[in-house]
């Protein structure tokens, strides 16, 4: 099934990029003033084939998960922090609950990986099955949280492989399920998310993977480690890496042995959304860590990206660098959730707005350039 | 008046910052993980002397004046297109309405300096008397039209100076009465914004002037001049200064001798915002010019500054980091108008909604960070 997903996806249509240019051209403004605005009103064009596309419906998947790895001390939260949180989101009280909200999308949560049965937790509200899989709760004011675990935490990856290849399949299968039923309720924009306490451990040994580069140009401090912990990380990845041997070459296997179950969802997640011809808007350290793996697997799922921001972990940029993308905002954000996502969201549909709502110079009757 | 306004402005009570970030430090998220997000919620909390700040009613001040210089062949865009841009802003057809409908904010454009008469216009709608000064005319859905006239249109910078100084203070004035006015009517955030042929031109003049650097190290294309009209934008520009030799220790008479009206307005609305401690939103070179005359005359001005982004146009970023200022987006942005103040409100609104809206660890149940 992966690989029918992976086999539908197409590169965009580059005339589209030049037809939206040409409207842009006619708005009632100097040629190219809005800068980043008008790429992104012309990549919303090429990505849905439409000249004139609707942006109607906005959501962001948080995926959940947990890492074997944190027993090793690279993380300054403990993991109870997990089941907390996923309750936090389910309350609204959590930053990317607040963030969505403002700007006008929906947060779905998505238990891939906790290490916990939320189905018999009683401060969870009644399960009910999901038509896209696995069991679906609906918290305070329809915020959605849906158990498709697939497993129970990862291993520690110091140790062990994260996962064995078929669980990590079954994650990416996850994210790609979700991306083809939200496309089909009628969602036109997409955001990628994360909630695990120490997955920026499993993310830099993915970039330091993926990207050729040493484990320490790509590993930060996450929630706020010191000096010492932060040492140990990198030799926890450099250990992880060596124990493991996953093969660059085979996104899937570096996924399985030092990724993790979250990351996978939102690498599923943008493979749907690219074979959907969806925009996906991608958050931090973490999210780019599964968006690169969807980038090896297939490099045309990169037309259906924006980067939403430039994390304050050195990581980030490595990866996006790699795939060749440039950060929408700077805002030295570091948390995760998708918190960066939603934001730059705002902005792509400004662009959108742009293009499809000012007049042309000649609905306006004002003057052009002048000639020479 | 002016002296009176002046004269009220404070500076911000530090300790509320303080207080803030205290609150912050207990939200659902690492410390300090929503990097410059924090910041803007700890600014608004500063600079109303709220705790719980809301910000309810946005509004956005497009300031329009025509320069004289513009017969020296230093903008890309004719004369006629400043009639014909305010026409398409009471139509709402402009990139500013648009992206402030996007944003949630009002829009009112201020005649201050156009030189034409609108009263008489037959394609503008009937004008009443206006509370706040001059004469008010409402276009399509509510957009609102001021004019408040006093000049029309500056001198030609290069052979006179562009306005005596009592018209320079009348335009500030103006600003100051609709930042007064404004506030009464409950409008809690402002953004500024301009509107004119050649006015790059007086802005870099400004910008040289005040910060003390090369006339060729703060001036760019502007609309989008090529080579040689642009070599011969920076002569105009020393040859204003040349021959008006204006005070840099006298922001007024730098204002008056090589600036522009809506300039003027610019600094006003930024001194009557610092007097009624509303935060100002500060769009690109233009508004920045304005903003600068602003802090040369009051510098606890800047502490209700926010710099909404940082433009392709080189001067903006010299006269930023005179005040010391930091953007909040890059998007290569150079319309002015005030679409990057605007784009800014929603990120300041969002760092605003996080204080107030997210759970904090107690509330929610969420452990916090191990200690040491």
């Amino acid at each position: 099934m992966m690989k029918d997903t992976v086999t539908k996806i197409q590169g965009i249509d580059a005339s589209l990029l030049k037809q939206a240019q040409a409207r842009l051209d006619k708005l009632t403004k100097p040629k190219d003033s809005l800068g980043r605005l008008e790429e992104f009103a012309q990549r919303l064009v090429a990505i849905t084939g439409n000249t004139m596309p609707d942006i109607d419906k906005k959501v962001v998947f948080t995926f959940a998960g947990d890492h074997g790895v944190a027993e090793e001390g690279v993380s300054a939260f403990p993991k109870e922090v997990t089941r907390e949180m996923v309750l936090n989101f389910i309350n609204k009280g959590a930053a990317i609950n607040v963030l969505a909200r403002h700007a006008g999308a929906d947060v779905v949560v998505v238990d891939i990986g906790v290490d916990l049965d939320f189905l018999n937790d009683p401060d969870i509200p009644p399960f009910s099955t999901c038509e896209i899989g696995g069991k679906i709760a609906f918290g305070k004011n329809g915020v959605a949280f849906i158990s498709n675990k697939v497993v129970y935490g990862t291993q520690n990856i110091s140790k062990w492989p994260a996962m064995t290849r078929k669980e990590a399949e079954q994650c990416v299968q996850t994210g790609i399920d979700l991306a083809i039923g939200y496309s089909k309720q009628g969602y036109s924009m997409f955001g990628t998310g994360d909630m695990g306490i120490a997955n920026t451990t499993p993310s830099s040994a993915i970039a330091a993977l993926l990207t050729g580069r040493e484990v320490k140009d790509v590993t930060g401090r996450g929630t706020g480690i010191d000096g010492h912990a932060f040492e140990h990380k990198i030799r926890v990845i450099e250990q992880a890496i060596a124990l493991n041997k996953p093969d660059p070459s085979d996104p899937i296997d570096v996924l399985a042995k030092v990724g993790g179950a979250e990351i996978g969802g939102i690498t599923g997640l943008i493979l749907g959304c690219a074979s959907q011809k969806r925009p996906v808007v991608i958050d931090g350290l973490i999210s780019t860590a599964g968006a690169l793996v969807a980038y090896f697997i297939e490099p045309k799922t990169k037309d259906y990206m924006f980067a939403s921001h430039q994390s304050v972990e050195i990581g980030h940029r490595v990866m996006l660098d790699k795939m060749g993308l440039t950060p929408i905002l700077d805002l030295n954000l570091r948390l995760g959730e998708g918190t960066g996502a939603v934001l730059a969201m705002f902005l792509i549909e400004a662009g959108l707005k742009i293009y499809k709502e000012m007049a042309t110079f000649g609905e306006a009757g004002v003057s052009e350039k002048k000639q020479g």
